[in-house]
């Protein structure tokens, strides 16, 4: 018998640019795994169910196999919407509130977003939910500061197993546009090394903007460092990445406030290692849980709450 | 007589993407003037001196007219580099280190940009430092801070006929890269409207950007507006206007202070009437001069300091 036919559930992490797809047994163990770059942008033209149908094909999982799915495929402009869920809300809840896919050959359900109906700081997630939910158990009990790093970078208070609150920083994002399309692509290049943690210049700008979060007012300085102390691109692009994710720290922690506990960090790659050190900079501890991991532990944690998973098999 | 064959020198304003040219007389009165997109970056292709030599030749200037010259076109990548006086320096220094051109058909200087070189505040200009000197009389004694908005917002200490100091906020920049690169393009489309001083929503980002200078926690929350609150596009340039321009201020004033004296606001056109209105909101009072003016006045002062007009005829 072939490890996929023992898949009794297929979860699936459809992003804006990413698509992830494991096949799961019955206890919730990862049986087959693969990636594809068809995320939303791309299988809104393909047609969600045929992409998705051709990767379970191709991964060999039996035709009628159920999937629970989270992120951006539940956009208005998603496969289906799935309302979002205002905060707060208990991550029971949010995962009990799936939506189920009309009339595919399979049972498919898309776990929702939040939405934060605030006048003064609206905001929504899809998919960070589920990552929250599969960290749930390293968050426990008590009031907790989550940093999920990204293009979109989300803060989340956590109390209690429910989510009270939350913001969005869009560092990834800004270091693209800024880098790719602002002045500082003259500094910075058309391809930048990878920033270094241990680079003294990413630690130097990381510390000038973690005292007051002020990014406007030092952009253009990373442009005048070149001209005046020949600053180059490598070190252009460390000083842009240490005011970024140092304006954000700065920023989410005067928001959120510092609650004692270790900020929890998920987050995966080269980016939680420049997150960690801007954080221990600031002095802030951190527990840092992978965000890979946490997206397939939370969608086994839907798939049991919508009972498409037994609980018992995996305790 | 025609008008420009009393032209006793050509002023010309070399930016990034613009030219303005003007044929003055010897009181320092505008006989002619044009504008053109022939700014640096088309200039550098087409060579400086072709370009300027085909606008004067076109507006009938005498063929060895001498020429003042402000902007990009000293820097490194222009006509030949003038090379950055340092801060703190006088006015009149400044202009007097106007740079001739060698081997051109004519006499033509181009004034000298400023650098500040600090390492927490690196910064340089090109072109603001002839408005600066176009608008000395209206600021005159005593420290006062000057701004000049636009693509990349100076502003700068005047003190006595000097400037003590300056720093960038690339505001237009950002509202360009953000409004056109970034998710926020969704929320804005690609042709907004204007955005008007009285605009509600304009008035209350700002005053929100104005408590804290805090860009990056606010820029998710105009996509968020749109999804959760119907913000439409006019109203989502007006959210990212009144961000943007509201954090400069923040900024900008948390580094140089309020000094009691009004701010003097160097603008031209509508951008003028956004910042009037968002520095009111601030309880900030503003003297405003208009930006062409005053580039045109110093490049006046200039051609005087460098000999070029006598100083006599225009008192």
């Amino acid at each position: 018998m072939s490890a996929t036919s023992k898949a009794a559930i297929a979860a699936v992490d459809w992003g804006t640019t990413r698509l992830r797809v494991w096949l799961l047994d019955a206890s919730g163990s990862v049986v087959d795994e693969r990636r594809s770059d068809e995320g939303l942008l791309i299988a809104q033209h393909k047609g969600f169910a045929v992409v998705l149908d051709r990767h379970l094909q191709e991964m060999g999982a039996p035709a009628a196999l159920p999937a629970i799915v989270c992120g951006m495929a539940g956009a208005r402009q998603g496969w289906i919407e799935a309302p979002y869920v205002d905060v707060p809300a208990s991550l029971a809840d949010i995962l009990g509130a799936a939506v189920r896919v009309p009339s595919a050959g399979r049972d498919i359900r898309i776990v929702p977003g939040l939405a934060q109906r605030s006048a003064r700081t609206p905001d929504v997630m899809r998919g960070e939910e589920t990552q929250l939910a599969g960290v749930a158990s390293l968050i426990g009990s008590g009031s907790h500061v989550v940093c999920m790093p990204g293009t979109h970078s989300k803060w989340v208070i956590a109390e209690g197993g429910a989510i009270s609150g939350f913001g969005t920083w869009p560092t990834g994002e800004m270091f693209s546009v800024l880098s790719g399309h602002s002045i500082l692509r003259h500094s910075i290049g058309e391809k930048p090394a990878a920033v270094a943690p241990d680079n003294q210049v990413f630690r130097d700008w990381c510390q000038e903007a973690l005292f007051d979060g002020d990014i406007a007012a030092r952009l253009f300085g990373i442009r005048a460092a070149g001209l005046l102390n020949g600053l180059g691109p490598d070190d252009a692009a460390a000083a842009l990445s240490g005011l970024l994710i140092g304006a954000e720290i700065a920023s989410a922690t005067r928001r959120f406030g510092r609650r004692g506990a270790p900020v929890v960090l998920v987050v995966s790659g080269s980016l939680g290692a420049l997150y960690a050190e801007a954080m221990a900079l600031d002095g802030i501890a951190v527990k840092i849980a992978d965000a890979d991991q946490a997206v397939l532990a939370g969608l086994v944690a839907a798939a049991r709450r919508n009972k498409m998973l037994t609980d018992g098999e995996a305790r």
